[in-house]
């Protein structure tokens, strides 16, 4: 590969800067979790998982091919599935912090589950009602639990204009229903995912990848699924 | 006083249902804190200061008179500053939960401070930066930490409509406004304050109290005044 500079060593994936201003993702095999338990959420990486990489950038593939049909932008040039990586454009996260580093993760709910419902307990009569593609902005920052910031605080901190707010969430709306469609088509239920979204020469784009790691899927009996299990009926 | 039955004991506040309808507040000179030390954003009663109710109605009195001429609805019938006591109408606290108790804070910002900076430390390059009134929407949820809840999600769970909640945010900040100018006039400003808002009739009205307790508020020197200190100023 082209690559030169590794830029940046993240939980799942490896950053290298290539000579033509494009960046090179390879996907690697850890798997983060807590108390050996796997769990995509989780901060810290507890192991590797064969072939997990490859997986990843395989659903991602898959999406951003249905992305793209639905004229949603993403930052993919191209990708190697054999080698595990894929080229992108150079973008600039969404929510990216003061030190550059950092950034939103957008999330769509299309009924309450978990950390909503905890939060949330008071309100919900019913764990069954649906969202019409609920979308929370949460910021990344593991050492805060990452906070949700609302709308206002986006727009009065400075970190994204009301045009590109509105763009972002309407993205992440499409996805969702994209994604949503995909699994019913196979049984499944789509429960929540989060996504990233940069901007590449004042366009927003989605970024970063579409993986089970970054959704909650059910089956028809209501049970949620193993992220590889996931995988296996979306990919084989 | 004509009141009958007491329906409600708060931290600061006892509230009995009038004959006529209406609702009568009985403000106490209890305070809250922790470790002895008096912090109105806590929740637990650690002491009583000798005439406090009475100052919190008064000041409750002097902001409320300021909102009628700003036509700013409020649910105040009439209130008694000898006896410590308002009459109010009934309303029904917007983001009540399902067992009809709790219900929202509106949060409104002047500047990045407390919680806010704890939060989005990441974002904030400078803390003098200055904000158009920022409004946040909290839960009232002592065992959760009164989590935010973001626009979309109050209408997706059907808390609020989405006309009720734009005017609701609209009036927090007409009287974050009213409240910081006053202060400005006693060469103090505002960093901070939280209303809660109800509706009666369907009409959204400012209801609860606007005391020094709910705000934070700093000198010419920008030192954070004692809640003592404000009411001295303000009524005397």
């Amino acid at each position: 590969m082209n690559s030169s500079e590794k830029i940046y060593s993240g939980k799942t994936k490896d950053l290298y800067a290539l000579e033509n201003g494009n960046v090179l993702l390879v996907f690697k095999d850890d798997v983060t979790g807590a108390d050996g338990v796997i769990d995509p959420g989780a901060n810290t990486v507890i192991g590797q998982v064969e072939g997990k990489g490859r997986k990843s950038l395989a659903m991602t593939d898959y999406f951003f091919k249905r992305l793209h049909a639905a004229d949603v932008p993403t930052h993919l040039v191209n990708l190697d599935l054999e080698k595990g990586t894929m080229e992108v454009r150079r973008a600039e996260p969404l929510g990216k912090d003061i030190n550059g580093t950092g950034g939103f993760e957008f999330v769509c709910r299309t009924r309450p589950w978990g950390s909503f419902i905890r939060r949330y307990q008071q309100y919900i009569r019913d764990t069954e009602q649906k969202f019409d593609n609920l979308v929370e902005i949460t910021v990344k920052d593991d050492e805060r639990g990452d906070p949700l910031i609302n709308d206002d605080t986006i727009v009065a901190l400075g970190l994204l204009s009301p045009e590109h707010l509105a763009k972002a969430k309407d993205i992440t709306r499409n996805v969702c229903r994209i994604v949503e469609a995909d699994l019913r088509g196979l049984g499944l239920t789509l429960i929540d995912m989060k996504i990233e979204i940069g901007l590449i020469d004042g366009e927003v784009v989605v970024i970063d990848e579409i993986s089970a790691d970054a959704m909650r899927v059910m089956d028809e009996a209501g049970k949620v699924l193993e992220h590889a299990k996931v995988y296996e009926k979306l990919i084989g």
